[in-house]
């Protein structure tokens, strides 16, 4: 059968990311405490295409997905990077996944077990610089605001917020102990705001976060520098970038703030 | 040129739907204070279809809407609902127009102007049974939650919820005067919270607002009841359906409550 | 501690539905081929509250959800609903669980495997009427307008469409092998489109799903036709709901067609 | 009143960003046939904040908005910055304005006028290094695959597309005559795709756009490098991103192609 898509372009334009997007995929990624977690995920694989070819193969991004059956932690990400860059003849991969991950929360005072879901992703890439990884987590926390808390007689109007840290570390982890996990950013960002948010509460947990909150008013500019702060302190960071969003109860538009940060 | 739609179907099953969906088109609405408002909609149009036909003429009812020019009250949209009736020979035709409304309101001390928006819905639909027409509004507020008010020694989660409010007249209006406003319905769920947003805010409205929603608990159930005694007492109220859902600062999930009346 | 939900309401308004949404939560359902299939799902759980109960207990859900584990079936569906009803002394009870299901497709030609998703979602409903469940999928597919093809020298428009088919049954499943599985109406639904959507095709399967899709040219009145037919004849089915929308390639609109019926 | 912003911050880590996002307000911008439009925005605004000072004053970018009335142009957005860079003392400013645009087109052979949307976006940014402003368009477009043309005995797969271009000029426009429109980036989309798409279509409008978009198939590469040679043989452009993302008929996963240039 004809082959369009090796026909040769004389356009003379390279494409700088060609591939597949929206691809809903079931995968099982790495879990701290419980080893695996089976969860289903959203990808793009992109590679590059020099400007002598007038099409990529499709069908082999999925080919190549279909090959580790799932399998996505940092490593596999590599992987599918380097099988992309040989089967569809490239210099330059990229793949995104991004997926719900649950990590099991007690509640402070009664130690209610309760899920809590975080969305993360894997953004790797590979090419003439070498291969390059980044993790990102987004956390919903609890934020109060110390402006309303100062001005006002009683209460401070508070909200949930949403920390996303994306980070890159100093080398490349060989051994999962040298992972960067899901778990130590989620820790992060709940430090850095009010207080965390949970599944479950029961009243006398209710109690002890809405006391909590009171105590530990924050901006949006207080998230993102404590995360800061958290971040740099790490040697094992190279780079992260925090935004924090949050949903303010007192208008219908969010406050917003970011840092980008590289040793 | 062959008309396909026209041709017998012979499966001998009637399609209750049929039509346009997910249209988007500048509309101009009332604005009870300025007159008219322009904005944007998003826009569903179907008829029904007798199962002796194949197909509608999908075309017949964009030209139904382009020939009332954007022009969308709760006259007009009857007038469309006719309009398709006739022109695409049904018995039976149904109109959803979405669309953003923006109110200027003034903050409470400062007196500082902000425009707020407010997602609207006219659903009108036409058949056998006469002319039936829908308004719903979906306000923005803050909620302040009794039961962590009661047992915190100070503060009080609160976040923002969104109220909506749809509503079916006894009579059908004849003048301006006589219709239920988006104006009104914003009202009514602003008094049915814990306070109302804002775009704008100076320091003295954040004092106020703060210390307003803690005197004013209330939980997605007070919310609904609250909304529902000042619906049940406006004669012009045949029918009506509230739904309140909370963005729990506490939690990452919402929550939700629902009464539906009809007099 | 003070039970603020426990205090008598004056209002003397019952609310329909007060309970969480939004809620994300890791599940496990029935695979028809594999046994079980692990997904995550966003769950909305709610019960009436009498007039004289001021409100409910928000974590009294997710401790429902907690005790069966994640285990979605219509069977823990119902067991879910009367546990509701009994810990929060509830006449009615309803839950919606919605989720993506994949399933491995072999393509027509190549028989090369691929994963495909479908979105689904489990409602049920307890209460004075006893227990009603409804199954609800959505199958992307290809459909090819009939109208271009007969219009035009060569080609005709095509696109990806998606059919929702919700459906219930005429008696309660006691067994597995009675019960209207997902990958029935995954089935129902590609028959009755010009051609279904698969993952992974090599190019022989190009070829074939061009071509049969040409050969059977469908509107959104004939997949909803096409679907009501199937349905109606299968002595199992009580009630279904069939909607088709098309994502029209020669528009930014979608074309929309609904069916409704009950034996 | 305290003002808690203002006070001192000694973690010594500055804000990249702050401000508000997701703020709706309705806006007029620029219409190149009838002078104005009137339509509904998606606003972002953000300033830096240096290291010491504890937080930014978030009414202030409502009311340098306010002070502009909606009006909303390349000019306008350059104010605005500057305006926030003053009222907020900050070095730099970022503004986000993101809103459908309507166009009429006639369609092909009826000349049948029909309105069509057009997402469109204009970011500005202000700094140590000038002005910035780029001007970005979303192009709905129908593409049909060379692929399963060339391979199929009649017919080929096609679908909706959506072609983003984002642009900056060369030189500051003074006057409006020295802009890059919206309506000629639209115009650089749809020659760059199969066949563009409308809103109204009566028969020999679809029979003419089928067997154009047959006549014409492209691959997302082919939509990408079309675009990116007319947007360099065009001397006003300095540098440009157009990303193209087609809604595969044949798969439920899109197929995606980006271009990067810059002078």
């Amino acid at each position: 059968m004809v082959d369009v898509q090796n026909r040769p372009d004389n356009r003379n334009i390279p494409v700088d990311q060609v591939g597949v997007s929206d691809l809903r995929y079931p995968i099982t990624v790495l879990d701290r405490h419980r080893g695996r977690q089976d969860t289903v995920a959203n990808i793009t694989m992109t590679v590059n295409l020099p400007h002598h070819f007038k099409g990529t193969h499709m069908s082999r991004f999925i080919e190549v997905l279909n090959s580790h059956r799932g399998e996505v932690t940092m490593w596999t990400v590599l992987h599918i990077l380097h099988d992309l860059q040989e089967r569809l003849d490239a210099e330059r991969a990229h793949v995104e996944v991004v997926f719900p991950y649950f990590l099991e929360k007690l509640a402070p005072v009664s130690r209610a077990p309760g899920l809590m879901e975080y969305e993360c992703a894997f953004v790797g890439e590979s090419g003439a610089g070498g291969d390059d990884f980044v993790l990102s987590v987004k956390v919903p926390v609890t934020s109060l605001c110390p402006c309303s808390k100062a001005l006002s007689r009683y209460g401070a109007h508070n909200q949930r917020g949403h920390i996303t840290i994306e980070a890159r570390s100093c080398t490349v982890a060989e051994k999962p102990e040298e992972l960067i996990w899901i778990e130590e950013l989620v820790e992060v960002a709940e430090a850095s705001a009010s207080a965390p948010v949970y599944a479950l509460l029961k009243r006398d947990d209710e109690k002890e976060l809405t006391e909590r909150a009171y105590d530990h008013p924050v901006f949006v500019e207080d998230i993102v520098r404590n995360v800061a702060q958290k971040m740099m302190a790490d040697p094992r960071v190279a780079w992260f970038r925090v935004t924090a969003v949050n949903q303010e109860s007192i208008h219908n538009h969010s406050a917003f703030a970011k840092i980008e940060w590289r040793r």
